[in-house]
């Protein structure tokens, strides 16, 4: 388990180094614009508990705002968190590491966009295995023979079009249906079905946006497998979200498409705060709040 | 009861007018200025399970963006808010009255602010009275003697300034100290603490703004003494708040202050959206997601 981890950590890095690259590059390539050209910052962090991360942001001219999170953390799963999270009531300590993303862009035409993948690691005791109740539609795998923890991935992507167009949403579907189906029959439709849930405001009665994949307790007790499943969601995003933004980045905008887009942002700041489980329970146990709240977008309007 | 629920109901749309006209008045005042002059533009609206209410916004020259929210509810809690409710668990009628105010200012020199107040009910049935546990440091009173149920009022008021001053701090604190020591002596130290208790902002380790006070669970056995005492509130208000407002109005900011302004409306997002009862409940329980939104600064930066 200790080399997966290895392995893990080592992949979410290098996903974020291209990632940036390719938004650097996108920068440079909006040549006619009279604002600067922007660069990411990056800014490690530590956690008292154990670990720490890496922030990575960017204000540009594309990119009006862009966090690219890494971390990799571990320690104990506070009281509240043991209620959540399988397997923590026997055994509550964890080790995680992943990479996040939330980019806002300048122009309202250009779709904002979420990602996060992750590796999560529970338990780890020299004690009997216990069983547990199924936390999920994706079963826990009995192939852990290797030690007393449980392990998983999880992750997805989805895209907030401020226009929705046809054409967008169908090639961003079609790139993570092609992901999916590369790996299980029934990943698509489960792993679609339960973003378009998970991206809900209630009380608005509308979707954040308009979908794409969001997955959890992904073990199927190949390890390597699910690893490269992970991997190529990383993969699929870094292609699909440049080729969108530069389908759009160079088509000039109004003042009203900038308002609603200011509006919409609104919206992306409720549900974060409102619903998000990783916003919500990361302020409430003391996570980073800077690195959290980096997904809020730069400028946002309720007139 | 009935004509107490009346009484309370006429005072809080009293207080509602009086406000907006002391309001559109300041509007009024700023003669200076280039931009056109707020008023108030009210919208009904209905509870489909019982009640409604009335929003009044004005967007001004002074006043950014300030909504006054009055309403005149009653049905059942369901199933979540009876865990919350004192008394509702044996009696899940209710019925509530109120005023709900906050302004966002245009100048950042002039502190934004929020207050509300609220006389609530909660059951009524004719089966005989059950003990229940003290929910809060104000006790109930056993004087209920004229049915079977809980009555109180509740509500308070507090000032979140750009930039704190020593004077307006002061001068609000003072105001509504007097106003409690008309009542009983321990109000003002206990309702002070609440409030500052109450407006925290765990995950930034920084209160939302000065304080103020912040009341619930009052009946002291004397309805029409407790019925004043929310009244004196809400004119306390009508006075010390305008007073504050002209003080400053007319002071010139700069940009650097105004940005400074947007980024601190950010803190008053995260709270209302992620700690906030009355929002987090009436969203999440089907409340009028308008009027409980309105709350909502006007133009946030999280940079």
């Amino acid at each position: 388990m200790e080399d997966k981890k290895i392995k893990a950590q080592k992949w979410f890095r290098t996903l974020r180094d291209q990632i940036c690259a390719e938004f650097e590059k996108i920068e440079d390539e909006l040549t006619d614009s009279l604002s600067p050209v922007g660069r990411f910052v990056r800014t490690p962090w530590d956690r008292p508990e154990g670990g720490g991360g890496e922030m990575s942001v960017m204000k540009g001219r594309v990119f009006e705002k862009v966090g690219v999170n890494i971390s990799t953390v571990h320690g104990e799963f506070s009281e509240v968190m043991r209620k959540e999270i399988p397997g923590a009531s026997e055994d509550p300590r964890f080790w995680a590491s992943g990479i996040s993303l939330v980019a806002h862009m300048c122009s309202p035409l250009v779709p904002a966009v979420h990602m996060n993948t992750r590796m999560i690691v529970v338990g780890g005791a020299r004690s009997a295995d216990r069983a547990s109740p199924e936390p999920s539609p994706i079963a826990f795998s009995e192939g852990n023979a290797g030690g007393n923890f449980k392990q998983w991935f999880g992750g997805g992507a989805d895209l907030t079009p401020m226009y929705p167009n046809d054409a967008d949403t169908a090639d961003f579907h079609d790139a993570f249906k092609a992901t999916c189906d590369g790996f299980a029959p029934e990943y698509y439709a489960k792993f679609k079905k339960w973003c378009d849930e998970y991206f809900f405001l209630k009380h608005r009665n509308e979707p954040r946006g308009v979908g794409g994949i969001f997955y959890d307790y992904v073990n199927t007790g190949n390890w390597q497998n699910d690893f490269e499943f992970t991997q190529e969601v990383g993969k699929t995003f870094a292609t699909i979200y440049p080729a969108l933004v530069r389908r759009h980045m160079f088509e000039p905008w109004t003042d009203e498409q900038r308002e609603h887009q200011l509006r919409k942002r609104g919206r992306y700041v409720e549900f974060n705060l409102l619903y998000d489980r990783g916003t919500r329970f990361g302020l409430m146990t003391g996570g980073n709040t800077e690195a959290i709240l980096m997904s809020l977008p730069p400028e946002v309007r309720w007139p």
